[in-house]
């Protein structure tokens, strides 16, 4: 079904925005690895960072472990963590619940579910439901950790904002600095970057960006030809994150672009080791690792909730109307959905691993 | 497994470039669907024209439907056709065996299955193996077609020469014309995207492109949330096409650039039906379709075989090499995606509509 | 992954018998459906009836639904809940916790874990955890009662006591009474099943039995050949079920004993609609429904757990080691084992139902 | 689908009785096994052995593989085996072909696929399909085989006649034996099990039977528990042998009339190693393998298609009729389904072992 992914390690996300509570099970974690629960909340705390960079609103919403570990160690069996729901303001919804807002599921989900779905807050649909994806990719990560495997990401553009993309490697300086703060290679974007934000708020407004991922420390070999790849599995994990319209590996459409002279990386050997001087495959060839890291970056359209009047139909009296959506809403999600692009893709690599 | 694809309508895919014989399965069609054996003759043949368009090459390499099939139509069982190996001509790779190519899968694949795998002309890697995806998916259109949907696609660009992209709907005319010649919208770019490809065969190269894809008569409600979304069913097996590396919906990357009010499509009645004016969305809220045609593009990376010579390593001795790539390859390999394309969009779209 | 079951219908199963929890989430549900809570308490409260059907021990373990459900009836979403685990003595698993109990999971576990599982109660793999299933059954059942039909079942023998078989069909007054009280057939085994328990528990030690499933009101043409027919899907449900060796379907082993002539069942009309005079194949031929009743018998073991010394290992110093269990045990899983057995018959009817 | 079967190694099978061919494409292979054709050979020769044990029929079915083998390995691609139809005798099936023979999937086939399937031999339905389990299975024991693992089966009785159970462990001369012969463990049940045979063919009847499998070398820790552990999964795959009814692990039916003190296996060390001095749980516990060797029996009805006179209804003109069925059928399946019945359980097996 559509909340399940995954084959050897598989997650099944429930709840809704508004509903008693948020959660997720997962599935096919070995036993006896040895959680950092501080870490776990850390890596979560990091969702929670305003889009303006305030800072992080104060949520008590942490995950309550309730299966799978014992003695602070995975057990093998099914790890399931709950987050209630608390604090939310339905009543936003009440007054709008029949006008379908532009860009939001709520129409999709009405024809779908006839008109039983939970709309509050986008129940089911909501942005909310990343924290479980955020909660199970920081268990995945611990785990890939202690494999060498590391998974960081930054954000390559807001609007029209552009950072600098990863260079060939990423340090280990990098990446604390990355989970860490404002996630930007270059300081000097951040700034501009906040700006842009503020300025989609100040009208009323929002904006999109990019998010660019690396996986470094995974060994060549890892994947499959066809339909289970590497960009087959990323990308089918990362489209399940709400505002998520593309995706693309190494060069991705730039690559289009090119010639194949440029664009194919040359194998040499460096120190015995085989790898390419250029990593314009973004580390897959074939559907397989190849040794180099894996890259990729997600487009982030902006945010449908915008606080100007919108054109729209009333789906209960089928009428034309004009919403207008209150509330304090992201004016860029792309901040907050740095940690659940690499989480997202942790599970993504720790399922790909798990494949002989 | 990697070669299996989908959920109530699978796919299996098996075979080899310069083995016996490659061929596909198709699990969950509907019984009593009349197959049009000469329709999807034609299908197939759009894949085998050239790059360079110059008369398709004659290939005498149909399928032979050996089950799941009777009197014409089908009959709900597994739907079996192979089409065989003639006139291989293993030995140009005889001799580059152990380098691996550039871009090509040939050291990924080593490393994965041990150099155990089948090298020739890629083995289950090669581009010969979409003939599979693009049978089935010439069947699975057949039956789209009784429910009045269509899958088109166009090339959106080759090398720098772009095509303009879909209207908000496609014609029937425009749908026929893109099945029956080079297939773009704009008839007067593609003389210069043959030159395009013309100018890096000269030059021993090769160029890569977009294909912008299009599913019209879809209705709304088709798909689910998060995880087996249209967005993440559709990218899941175009992502199993060689060569893609990058995929977007509607206006994909572009929609990063700009504000919620610029891209948000608003909702209105037409001859009272629900529809937006715009679709920026590519048809798709929340993973479900919004009743709007589906629109993606596929990012296709430059061919990475060329005529020039390569610097790579000898996974045999280990040792650096340099690489001179024999025999003829399509410059571009774009040209004859697009019925690949359409026809893995064709197989998601299906198994999607499968679905409750 | 172990604990997740279904294609269509899915339900992934969570909780350790003295975690804090235990829960279920079901995916693939209809949406729009009007849940009746009381009566998936009053199922689940069959579950609890002790086995020497003394009252029924007082729990409070009512499930917490927490999402998947608004305003009384079912959105669509992932349908979660939870049963919190109360009043657990885990004390008496601490003394024993390194001696493998003869018959049960715990060496395995040991094994496949690496002794890192959650062996208190059996954790993961303790009875505990069918109220999940009996859950999730009694949302399926009622979505099915909607549609016409029922899963019934009654305790065919305990030890060497038999019921009666199902008639060729099961009156609704049979019906109402099995699900109401010790269930059986006939009412005259009732005490001297009951007897057969006393006794086994007099003797410190336990007893096996049968249940006997049926399905009514199933159409024709439900199911699938090879493997994922009728009859694979509800054995691999089953055999989740604790205790749970063996599966037969119409006359099962029976069957093996018999000519064809014997075991034929030979199609009639009646009122114009194709019906068997017998029922030898337990409304499956082919792996597909023929429209009579499904039917098939599951074999529990005895309760492992006996009160009795008992020869086994300690897992830690792999020494020969002396048991003896303590605690309250259930010396006949069977009783309560009936609601387990058409809860999960349920779930896997629901599935197959979904799938054209 | 039905057709598939299998997570980390599947099996696809295809075609008809009485199509162009049958055929099974396995995936999920390690790559670089030497393939031993004529051992597959020999392995699939046993299925074709007649039932009354005469000569074998000279058929010249053998498999071609067209995928997934190179210079005598596998590759890790998918091995695909095609097995032609030849001297197939429609016209038998002509006369009859809309009267539902009692016993076979002619009428819930009819019924699900809106009379578009192959009736002709049965089609899908065939038991010569279980030529591709056969070959798959074939293919599986030479990789278990590697590992230390032996798949064998004897019949356990036909009709009346019962051979002796397998005991704790099989030895070598046993297995060699069973795989060579007429298999009973027992060499004077032979001649009773054939005589039973003949004697049902002389009635124009068919006899069933019971076969007991045995998986030995396999270690302890293999499964999982709730719903893909061992049984499980065996259970599925068997269910998927047409004319099986029923199956049991361990003692089975027979333990749910014992105590658990006579049901319990006790541990002990042997050499410093852990195993049970009986087996009656049939190596299974809680889902996982105990080391102990998994044993299990499958009940097989008789042949449904008997020489006789058999009431039953004609689908197309919904009377009741009178059908006589012609041509030559094998009066009890038990003795070709042995192989069936080892090599599905090998495919099981090894999937069972791909997960970590």
């Amino acid at each position: 079904m559509s909340s399940i992914w995954g084959k050897n390690v598989q997650i099944s996300i429930f709840g809704e925005s508004h509903g008693k509570a948020i959660g997720v099970t997962i599935n096919g974690l070995q036993a006896g690895f040895p959680l950092d629960t501080e870490e776990i909340a850390k890596y979560m705390a990091r969702r929670k960072a305003s889009g303006t960079l305030s800072t992080p609103r104060k949520e008590d919403d942490l995950p309550e472990i309730i299966s799978g570990v014992f003695e602070g160690k995975t057990t093998g069996a099914p790890l399931t963590a709950i987050i209630y729901n608390n604090n939310t303001k339905s009543s936003d919804y009440e007054a709008i619940k029949t006008l379908a807002r532009p860009g939001h599921a709520d129409y999709t989900a009405f024809v779908k579910y006839h008109g039983a779905n939970d709309y509050r807050g986008g129940g089911h649909f909501s942005g909310r439901l990343t924290a479980c994806i955020v909660f199970a990719g920081a268990v995945c990560s611990q785990i890939l950790k202690s494999m060498g495997i590391d998974v960081s990401a930054h954000i390559a553009s807001i609007g029209k904002v552009n950072d600098v993309p990863f260079s060939l490697y990423a340090s280990d300086e990098l990446k604390v600095k990355l989970s860490d703060g404002f996630p930007v290679i270059n300081d000097d974007v951040a700034a501009p970057m906040q700006e842009e934000i503020a300025n989609a708020a100040a009208d009323k407004d929002s904006v999109g960006g990019v998010i660019e991922c690396m996986v470094s420390g995974i060994r060549a070999g890892i994947g499959s030809p066809m339909f289970d790849g590497v960009e087959n599995k990323i990308a089918s994990i990362i489209f399940g994150i709400p505002a998520v319209k593309g995706i693309e590996f190494g060069l991705g459409f730039a690559a289009s672009k090119l010639r194949g002279s440029e664009n194919n990386d040359e194998f040499s050997l460096y120190n015995g080791a085989i790898r390419t001087n250029t990593n314009n495959c973004g580390g897959v060839l074939g559907g397989i690792t190849n040794g180099m890291p894996i890259v990729f970056r997600a487009a982030f359209k902006p945010t449908p909730s915008i606080a100007r009047l919108q054109h729209t139909v009333d789906v209960k009296t089928n009428e034309n109307a004009v919403l207008e959506i209150k509330g304090r809403h992201d004016p860029c999600v792309v901040v907050r959905a740095v940690p659940v692009v690499t989480a997202a893709t942790a599970i993504a690599v720790l399922d790909l691993l798990s494949e002989i």
